[in-house]
């Protein structure tokens, strides 16, 4: 096992009602700066719980963020913030409205320009108190400390942590759920199950009871995937699913483990270059990085594929090859097209992205071992 | 699954050479208690690689917390405290010294007399920073709030949780474990066992994923409790015991679900009334209430058998009978006597127990099912 550090000290207030409790957590007379997306929570219920918890606050609202969301609409919310002394920051929306409200709320006491802290030119600013009430399951950003900013402006997107930028606490109603569009949870899914992955499927056995961990989200994944496919979800599927994205990417299953993250990289790629969604691009990738890397991953791939599917039988490799094909069988299962072919991208797109990779001299997954040669065979083997 | 409210801002700080970390983490110029027990710090070498991590800090001893920490010891420490205006405390040992340790830090500000936070008749005070190296795996101390406190004088014992009295941080490093007697790993193993199956063991299945988990740290201890044994333990072997240990009782485990403890409640009553070691309890009892209470957590039963045991065969009594033999056999196998009259305990014990139920009328386990007629069925059919 690695040496770690671990420390998470966000509250999760999770179930059916817990909307209400936002009068208990925060202070009567704050000054909060409300934050949301493209207006879904109109839809479904949330704003008006919201605004009827906050019932005597003095509350803000700036909605408008986008899914990957934007340098130049963040930095509005921050000025916002300064004229009006905001004490505190409530995201009502997605992973990217959590994810924006992370860089308003650190760029509010920064001397300077706050794209410093994504290009790693100035130490990530204290962040003020912020919270969220999360609608959408799937990045965990309600419990962690990272946050992914777009600029459309330079076509630049970076990912930044911040050491004590963690939610305060966040609130998590699993009836959300409910009323997604099945595009977002086939993307919630394999999102999740990607995340776990990449912090499951590397080159060794680092510790046991992380790997149970990481082996009982995916088994749940796969559980609850045709229940959550339905038109019509029960609570506890729904409410499953939701504690499952959380514990995917909140550091619990990541304890002395080392981490990959190549698919990610890749499929970042993907998505800049065809505007294809984040879980598909995962879809499309990992089943490539788990054939490429199948040599380095061997004793992970065999003991993933015993565990989560069941497989047993066979020599090593034919139990490698039958835990892939399960792998994306199952993504496909949940409405997902594996194949670069299937999206209509080919051969050029692999040279645009592979030349990125060798420029900018990066080598991807634990240890570096996805080098761009590997990126190339990766991206081939899912023409 | 059931509405909850989880929260935990230790920081867990693990690995080899890690307590060296404290003079990173306490800031200098802190007066600081140091608590211990028995003096095992000094023979596995922690003593000195605490005073070198501390050294050219205002340290204050207070060795000789108890197994079972006394009230009147750690009054004395709350007045050393008070009179040298002490910042932080240091426990230093296991789960006894930690607990100790919440008591006195919770002490320090109250004015009054603190076993009033034990019987309920005070508030729990917001305790003074504390923090942990923790020698011995077991409870979990080290990354929760809770601690139950003794009393010699009055012969009580009673638990207690303090909302915002977690360890600052825990250092955990795994070559404690090295030296452990064999006696204090059984105990370990059964009673990390025992608190899994409280927080899994219960009527209905309220959370796939929590299952999991719970099923990933039994499957663990199971797969690891041989190589404990050992003379010559690996470091990754007591590396995930060690973790695994504080995975057990830390509420990762807990989100959701229903708990049930009567196990605990029950083998407490043995070690007051015959001095049996408290891992020696519960593995006498836990076979008797999977047993008795077959009906009521059949459905988790079956589950249990079939994902930690891999039963599959059989009729749903049968799978159950022998998901009972396992556990009872796996206890035997980490060298514990789990039936009554092996420790010369015979009917006139059960009498004093079931009475003291009776009195107090205590309904043990989830919604009370474990009435004081079910705790003597339980006792009977561990003769």
């Amino acid at each position: 096992m690695n040496n770690f550090d671990f420390r998470n000290p966000t509250e999760l207030i999770f179930g059916k009602g817990q909307i209400a409790m936002l009068s208990k957590r925060i202070e009567k007379g704050k000054k909060i700066l409300m934050t949301y997306g493209g207006g879904s929570i109109f839809k479904n219920g949330v704003y008006d719980q919201v605004k009827k918890a906050l019932d005597g606050y003095d509350v803000i609202e700036f909605g408008g963020i986008e899914a990957n969301p934007d340098y130049d609409t963040l930095v509005k919310a921050i000025a916002i913030c300064r004229e009006n002394k905001v004490d505190m920051i409530l995201a009502v929306g997605g992973g990217s409205v959590v994810d924006g409200t992370k860089f308003i709320a650190a760029g509010v006491n920064f001397n300077g320009d706050p794209w410093d802290f994504l290009i790693g030119k100035a130490p990530v600013c204290k962040a003020i108190p912020f919270a969220s009430v999360l609608t959408l399951p799937a990045t965990a950003s309600e419990m962690n400390n990272g946050a992914v900013i777009s600029r459309r402006a330079t076509k630049e997107k970076y990912a930044f942590h911040n050491p004590d930028g963690f939610p305060v606490f966040s609130i998590l109603d699993p009836t959300v759920v409910f009323s997604l569009p099945k595009r977002q949870i086939s993307n919630g899914i394999v999102d999740i199950y990607a995340h776990t992955f990449e912090q499951y499927l590397t080159t060794s056995i680092h510790t046991k009871v992380m790997d149970r961990w990481a082996e009982g989200l995916l088994q749940t994944l796969v559980e609850l995937a045709p229940e959550l496919l339905k038109d019509d979800r029960s609570y506890d599927a729904c409410a499953d699913y939701m504690l499952t994205a959380t514990m995917g990417l909140n550091g619990f299953i990541a304890m002395g483990v080392d981490e990959d993250w190549s698919t990610h990289m890749i499929g970042h790629e993907l998505t800049a270059l065809h505007g294809l969604d984040h879980g598909v691009t995962l879809a499309i990738v990992f089943p490539g990085v788990m054939s490429v890397m199948r040599k380095e991953k061997r004793c992970k791939l065999l003991q993933y594929g015993e565990r989560v599917w069941g497989i047993k039988e066979g020599s090593e490799d034919e139990r490698i090859e039958s835990a892939i094909r399960k792998t994306d069988d199952f993504f496909r299962s949940v409405g997902m097209k594996t194949r670069l072919s299937e999206h209509g991208i080919g051969q050029e797109t692999i040279d645009v992205i592979v030349n990125r990779f060798r420029e900018r001299k990066w080598n991807l997954g634990e240890g570096g071992i996805v080098t761009p040669d590997k990126v190339e065979q990766i991206l081939k083997e899912r023409l």
